[in-house]
């Protein structure tokens, strides 16, 4: 397989991806209706860490790291590595020799739509990762792909300079353009979300916060005692 | 989907859950002759935790959590959340807002036959949940469906009202009506491990307090050295 | 099933045992040219925890823990149970009862083809156990088996004596003649590790260090600009 | 496992049964409001063949088919043999002798939550079946169960005397009482698809017919030429 | 979830999509560089049709087929409709009566990563469909989605007026701008294998037509004979 | 990865292979005490063929059918060419091409634990294969393995000469030492059915005729009335 190089995409700015930084993954992918997120097959490493980054794309083949031996040259401050291959592998393509050469360089953390290793060396790193299996399968360095240009993981197109956000709820992928934008809607959303806890910590229900009541009797559903519900079951 | 809400369903009593929760999962699946478990692909979202409560169910569309905002209103003190679809599901159908409202509540957990989000600020609000997945994937409100009427998951029919007891080991569901008889079978078998334990620490085994040297025998196993083992393969 | 139980098999001599001990899964694999593994759907129970031991090997029936039993008088200082059965099986097969009898035995841990269970109890105990997965169910003792007989794990054999690892990237077996080598190659592959990991920190590039911008080229991948790609994909 | 054999059932009519043997088994889930289907997981071994029978129901242990060998007895003309088992099994508990045995009998077919084997000979014999594996794995005959209690499969709860209607499509359960009157709802809808069959090859388009335009706007979902949405892409 | 429906888009010219009909999809795939593949997941419903045609895309809400009611519009003559949800769903949101209303309009057949249902009749229709699933289970018309807009299915980016072909292998992707060039490049393909074929017939070996005993000499690959070799395992 | 071919191993006899054609792959699965096959996972490209051959193992690398180049020399009258890879693959190592090459050789099938492509053409020759997955993706010929090793597929060990049965059922492996032996077994379970089948069909009930009436009542298993069970659930 040949493939391409590409060297110095555009990124999305940094203070949107601080922005975005603030926010959770399921409250960013709401934010752009409910569209972005990676598949939940797709599980991180460690447990309780957020972060936010600009994507470096990695292209390879399955059983093969030589693509993310080439990344690392294109990585730098505030990128996020993301990587797939052309058939799915669950091989562990990346360990703590990679998490510290990426470290070394001021990048934020992994996600691999493949197999990683090293899992406890790279939570003492402190380095994030997310990875859709644990393998300690080793690998192989023969075979040619790309890095930086568009990917697709779980249906979701990501293009080098991305923003991609990642937590314990998965990863969120934020086209470089709509960056700004949708930080402002989180931003909206998370106001809205304060004032309705308060209200449900009153006691407040959300079928009446929300105007639900209307709707479940315009579809249907009935409210029944349990004796007259049991009564119908025996008739 | 039209539905039904079903209101004041009888409950087990509250010693009753009170006595099952001093046991684990595994040991009150034994005391129900080894039924009562949901599958292995309901996972605890904390570690560490066990709680009991009574069953309020919902019946929901795959992507919808209409009938979870109808719900919350018929939960109280001692209850616990139990959630499937009509198809399989795993949308974040549940999150952090939920949990606050069926906190204030008494609402004791969660179990959802579907996704959930927000995992690490339910951990940090302690309130605990099982679920078939996580995804920060986001839902709509648009379809109805049915709340405490009888609901199955994993070959495992569920009544409101009934126990759901639950730890790291999975969620078993103990029928209303047998809550009590259970309790006292699962005191029993617990009686019966502590001396076992103690035994196998002094060094009895197993095959000798259960007897079940004769039943190898009576199967047909055999016992050979090394030897005669490796001189049978040669032949 | 009738089966046979073999008594006082050859071991990995301890020393060989613990100078493998000192390293990883994923390095140990390496050293043997990337073989060994068992896959990634066995996980352990714990985090964090490494241990290494002499196979005791037990071939069952799904749903079935009567050869258990049996190997537990097979057991003892240094040795790590191997458990799989005739056919897949997720029934939780072994719990905090055999880990009593075993760690009283000096047995290292369990590795396991099927499901476990008390898995909070297993870590209060701080016995490691590696399986497939976690159930509470329970299982009978009515069928006949096999211990220390070859066995095969997501097709790898293992005969009774390997030397079994197992950390958190997963399990890898050891021949037991191959012992002594292994640690061998793995001690220098270690150093060699280590070499490279102070040469990125200082800024060497992976692509340099080991000459794979050659084989890049070789292989046609070529460099280039973003607006050079851009340009190109445009015509 | 101890358990229970029941004898004498009630079952669904002989008229009822027959009417809905009609229609397929998508159209009798509608008439039911989208319910009573069985996962997709559960597949036929046949192409092109329906059957409607009464259920008589297996609850065995994994690996172990004793209960299929009490169920025949119990099983008469019309029946339709359903199996599960307490925990998941592929092991072909069915084959040929079995259904030897059934056809014998006046029994219409058989529904697996297992493997099944010798599916060839089950084809050539005329004797259909659904089953959620093919598996040549043998079984043993040693821990007990039940016969026609109410057992779960894919949540889905299934009586002894149950409807049994499946096709290519895959099974759906009619519980007995509701049989008579989901077989005229049935009815209505087929009246009702084959007028609008007509329409749709005279060109009249659904949106029109069921007047979901409205609806589409009410939503915001908008129409936009591919000139315009090409042009806001690039904003 | 608000949409957009756009009328109008491109599509790749129909000599294009003809002399593409010619090959298989391994051939065009191949002849893409071993890209456009959809995952194996996506099965026929029938046996040993190829079809060809130019994509119209639907992105609808798992559970819910409004949108395919509105893309019926925008169907015509030599297009095959493709389907996908916002999140993975089974539920059979296709069947007989969709077909009759897109055959009447000149449409090729439906590639859908979600259920189909109704598979007997469409095999009775000669309608040709590609699917994830099987399901019989209903949907409901409630939610928002877009039509003609990019879609991706794994991993795969799918724009309207595509060339979509698919047979028993599976479904391959050609972008419209490349739809001409890889045509070329299939027929050079096939006529260099039709050699091949006829070389091995003729008794010709792969590893002498491709030049590969250098290099499996290369890479360390050796030939010993069984007596070597087995004398070797023994020492 | 470097490798070995092995040339000239030892192979089952003929007459032997013949003996075990004659029986499905159940019966010879049992006649070795019910152990030899295959997981359900790799399943029969087409549908009523039934073939045996002497094993040629491959071994090669995911992604990589340079390997399967290297075997074709070494296949010739009576073999069945075994496939398996050193990580788990679902790309479509094997295709028509091979197929020819094989057939011209007088091979009598192909079992891979790997994907298969131009299935409707392997269909159309003849050429019986069996397969975990149908993959139209393609491979590379980068990477060295070995042929007529010892291989291992789902716990299974495959040596080079062994005996392979495949039919729709699945797959089994005799030794080639135990051939002659198990085809006697086998025999001998035939004629056993044989007169049990002509006793079904006379109405004996195998409860009766295998005596395990005894077995249900020593497991505490009961025969209650439907009245009887009905009454005992309403206390």
């Amino acid at each position: 397989m040949s493939g391409v190089i590409v060297t110095g995409p555009p990124k999305a700015a940094a203070e949107d991806v601080e922005a975005l930084a603030r926010f959770g993954v399921a409250t960013v992918s709401e934010a752009m209706g409910r569209t972005g997120l990676l598949g939940r097959g797709i599980r991180p490493v460690q447990q309780g860490v957020r972060v936010a980054g600009t994507a470096v794309t990695v292209l390879g083949w399955p059983g093969d790291n030589l693509m993310i031996h080439a990344a690392v040259e294109q990585c730098g401050e505030g990128d996020l590595l993301v990587v797939t291959t052309t058939s799915p592998s669950t091989d562990g393509l990346f360990g703590e020799l990679f998490a510290t050469a990426l470290q070394a360089r001021g990048v934020r953390g992994v996600v691999l739509n493949t197999g990683i290793r090293d899992t406890q060396e790279l939570r003492d790193m402190g380095f994030p990762a997310w990875a859709r299996a644990v393998s300690a399968q080793g690998t192989v360095k023969a075979t040619g792909g790309s890095v930086n240009v568009p990917i697709a993981i779980d249906g979701q197109v990501i293009h080098p300079g991305d923003v991609i956000l990642a937590d314990d709820d998965g990863v969120v992928i934020v086209p470089r353009r709509r960056a700004h934008a949708v930080a402002l809607v989180a931003r909206a959303r998370e106001d809205k979300e304060a004032r309705a806890r308060a209200a449900f910590l009153d006691g407040e229900l959300s079928l009446d916060r929300y105007g639900l009541r209307g709707k479940l009797k315009q579809l249907g559903v009935e409210y029944r005692t349990y004796e007259e519900y049991s009564a119908g079951e025996e008739t």
